[in-house]
């Protein structure tokens, strides 16, 4: 009894990539609908009012369940479809998982997306200008910053919350390869993490993210390069 | 078996606040320590490399289980204590629970409290100067959004997510109330919510937020009056 899943979401967004990761480590199939969110366009509004990509519509015998952004995404699939789980087997793995997955949520996407991200991608799409050096500056800073923390717990584990592949390393892995398409994570001086990467890079779930493409806005040499 | 519990937490803080509201709901005892997060102080750091509150600490048989920020917290409590449920009892109740839980986690907290709150709290709590007055504006500009919003919600539904009470009516107080100790949420002009809000102020779990004081910031007058 296969769900029949349209997952609607802008190939660039990292929160769009942390559920495309999850449904492909699940193996689920989907329907992908590319969004441009920031067109505000009506059928999205009306899906979710906050009017953010991700939104995965399941076509369930009741009629359609709308599950609107990441959390309630994954934790849905979670529920729905447990194996693999994703959240770790035990409590302090769930623990840490979950904790990763909000200082993405929160830490990063304010100290990182919110400057990086919003210079070289969103004022690109809204066409609101040239980027702002000062704050790109800032943004690769705080950069350093984050990966510095992620290649110390890369020290100590395989994974980033533990023994096991989690949602904490889909979380950084959608994150990090947006930043990646622009070229601006300093892959050299992070053995621990390049090799994390290596190895998420090489999974069927990561296939369709290397191939993303948007028009006017070219990859990285490296972006879909196994051994970069 | 009851379990030990500490929460690290400021009481001013509205993800603090969700924690203290969801233990409370769940009948669940704790020890409260008062966290002045933004000087960081190096137990908080020890347990949570974000230097952030909410901490819980369960002291369990296996040793101390660290649980980091509201994702891992309430999630976690939702699994060990499943009773009464937070997130609903069926796929969409859970759905939209935590829909409105991450819209306040990201669209609340950027629109609404890296302004408001920002100019009226942290600012005084680091000493760094006057608020400023446009950004005061524009956080209430934001506010008036949200709240016609959930005033729209309520027209329609007994509680945020629908039929029974959930995280998500937590996660809105926790937020609300942190904004009504400073006398900014204008409730005159949204009946529904004000009746919710009446509602959850009457519990118990809400009477330990009620009686929040924090020196040289007094909150407003009817911040502790269940008839306001």
């Amino acid at each position: 009894m296969s769900v029949k899943r349209t997952l609607h979401h802008f190939p660039l967004d990292p929160a769009s990539r942390l559920v495309r990761l999850a449904l492909g480590e699940k193996r689920l199939a989907f329907e992908a609908a590319v969004c441009r969110y920031w067109e505000q366009p009506e059928d999205l509004v009306r899906l979710n009012p906050s009017g953010l990509v991700p939104v995965l519509v399941e076509e369930l015998e009741g009629g359609p369940l709308v599950l609107c952004e990441t959390r309630a995404i994954v934790d849905h699939l979670e529920e729905a479809e447990p194996e693999p789980p994703l959240l770790g087997r035990d409590v302090a793995e769930r623990a840490e998982a979950r904790r990763l997955v909000q200082w993405f949520d929160r830490k990063f996407d304010f100290e990182v997306n919110s400057l990086l991200l919003y210079e070289k991608l969103e004022k690109r799409l809204t066409k609101s200008g040239a980027p702002d050096l000062a704050n790109l500056r800032e943004g690769r800073e705080a950069l350093k910053g984050h990966l510095c923390y992620l290649e110390g717990l890369l020290g100590e584990r395989d994974w980033l919350a533990g023994r096991r592949l989690s949602l904490a390393d889909l979380q950084a892995a959608a994150h990090l390869s947006v930043i990646d398409y622009f070229g601006d994570v300093p892959w050299g001086d992070f053995a621990n993490l390049r090799v994390w990467y290596m190895k998420l890079k090489s999974r069927p779930c990561f296939r369709p993210l290397l191939a993303d493409r948007w028009p006017g806005l070219a990859p990285a040499g490296h972006y879909d390069d196994l051994d970069f």
